[in-house]
């Protein structure tokens, strides 16, 4: 049996309890699969002890999910006293914590003192650089970036980064477990900072924080513009295959020679700034607050609801 | 009845027979409404007779449209001889030919010359100034921008963008039709170059061509790592909620704390150019068409039907 078609792991150890770590455990437990999750702060994990079962039998209720393998994964869902008791017979250990280069890196040195040598290890970094995030550690070949988007447990994509060290296999094994948990891993060819995902959203946010600061826009209706519009439009068809489709028969060269003009044009005029001072951010945060007030809970739902129901769809399209 | 929520239009008149106009010309068919088609090129109109009858019964097999509703719409559908003849009658004139400037102010002065004074005119320029599309012409208040997406049939925005002269009535009758056709029609307070749909693209296009051009990844993991991860989430909660979503019960106050520093340090790191060379876009275009080669049609056929599912399930998340 090769390695990515092969084993599962017989245990995951995630080190981090806040959104992201409880977006993993949540997902792993929804596939049945022992997860053990540590955090220095034990109020962290208190509340992960809470919140990651009911995150795990939401999934439930939105269909991703069957009712006896999440019983089963949240039988053999342990809070870890130590990060020892944690990692002991994982095969699989996730770094979760807030993103932070030095902080990663000091985890991911105790990380490999008492992680077994089989075991992969994986960083949930959205964007710093694998050969950084690994610099300080001996076994670097079982090590590469994993970057799930939020909620893990329901956003399909995962970016592996490997840095020049790691192990082909240990992509492959990385690659198997996220397919068996019903992901998409992409592989990056070589770190970028933000990697794919990181930089595309960070494309867009500076676009729409400077549409919604020149007063083109309100924060909901741009909001909504780009869900039922661009996004929308990526969602069924990546943007080069957008523009691929978008000229009819000719293609993107013909959609070059009709509309590189215009994309040249607002290229030119496109936001450039790369720092948002305290007051930019005072208004943007209060024009986001009172956007949304009172209806974050609802929204987060309403969310949750659609990306389970275009998950849904997006199946449904492939096999009828 | 007010404007808006009141009369639909006894006709429409498409004045343009390229993919966006026969777009338009599917949409208003399948509400059954009488649509004439005219373009200069005799070529064009006779390809969009039989091309936009197809896209009005391809929505019927999506379950986008009804089958009676639609073959009302198609036993009203005329190609029209003159610009004389198309806009007689017609409540609603849009143009929806390519994308220049002078073009368009041409023919939005013939068509002024022509049409009756109660119609609205709307332009469906990408990113144009409406105060120089309407430059020319002396009944301005009636004019504005309607810019809808690709394939307008499907996808449900529209942005509005009025010039300073536009009558909010005029701007009413345009959100009650497209909304009576499910548009969602959002307006700018303010044009500006691209108007909103087209700076988003912009910023995320120059950014997937940066990270193929660079080697980072290829076109079609590009793609998929786009649709199935920040698009699928767009379009579940747009970029400001996602992010006043993603960081628990804090917002985007807290977002911004934890996250900030990364995303001005991609900022600082995104593609700035806002040129292709030659070389470049040869490049570019051999990409895209090794990535889909042999498989476009099929492609396009997926995209339709992946964009009516998500419709369908955005429209039973929000009922349920």
């Amino acid at each position: 049996m090769s390695a990515e078609s092969g084993s599962l792991p017989a245990k995951v150890a995630v080190i981090g309890a806040g959104a992201i770590g409880g977006g993993w455990a949540a997902l792993c437990i929804s596939a049945g699969w022992p997860v053990s999750i540590y955090d220095t702060s034990s109020r962290a994990v208190e509340d992960a002890m809470e919140d990651i079962p009911r995150r795990a039998r939401v999934l439930i209720a939105l269909g991703r999910a069957t009712p006896g393998i999440v019983e089963r994964g949240l039988q053999e869902f342990q809070q870890a006293k130590s990060l020892l008791q944690a990692v002991r017979g994982a095969d699989w250990v996730i770094e979760a914590i807030h993103e932070d280069l030095g902080a990663k890196q000091r985890l991911l040195e105790s990380i490999e003192q008492v992680t077994a040598p089989e075991a992969i290890v994986t960083s949930s970094s959205s964007g710093l650089a694998p050969s950084d995030l690994f610099a300080r550690l001996l076994q670097r070949s079982r090590c590469l970036v994993a970057h799930p988007l939020n909620p893990p447990e329901l956003l399909p994509l995962v970016e592996l980064v490997p840095s020049e060290e790691t192990d082909p296999q240990a992509i492959d094994r990385a690659k198997g477990y996220l397919r068996a948990l019903g992901r998409m891993p992409i592989v990056l060819h070589h770190a970028v900072p933000g990697y794919v995902v990181g930089r595309i959203a960070a494309a867009v946010w500076r676009e729409c924080i400077d549409l919604v600061l020149s007063g083109a826009i309100d924060v909901s209706d741009l909001d909504r513009a780009v869900s039922l519009g661009p996004a929308l439009g990526w969602a069924a068809a990546g943007p080069h295959l957008t523009y691929h489709l978008g000229a009819g028969a000719g293609g993107v060269h013909i959609f070059l020679q009709h509309l590189l003009t215009s994309f040249e044009r607002w290229w030119g005029d496109l936001a450039s700034w790369d720092k948002l001072d305290q007051g930019q951010q005072r208004t943007l945060i209060a024009a986001v607050e009172k956007a949304y007030e009172g209806k974050v809970d609802m929204l987060r739902t309403l969310r949750d609801r659609r990306l389970a129901a275009i998950l849904r769809a997006l199946e449904q399209a492939r096999t009828t």
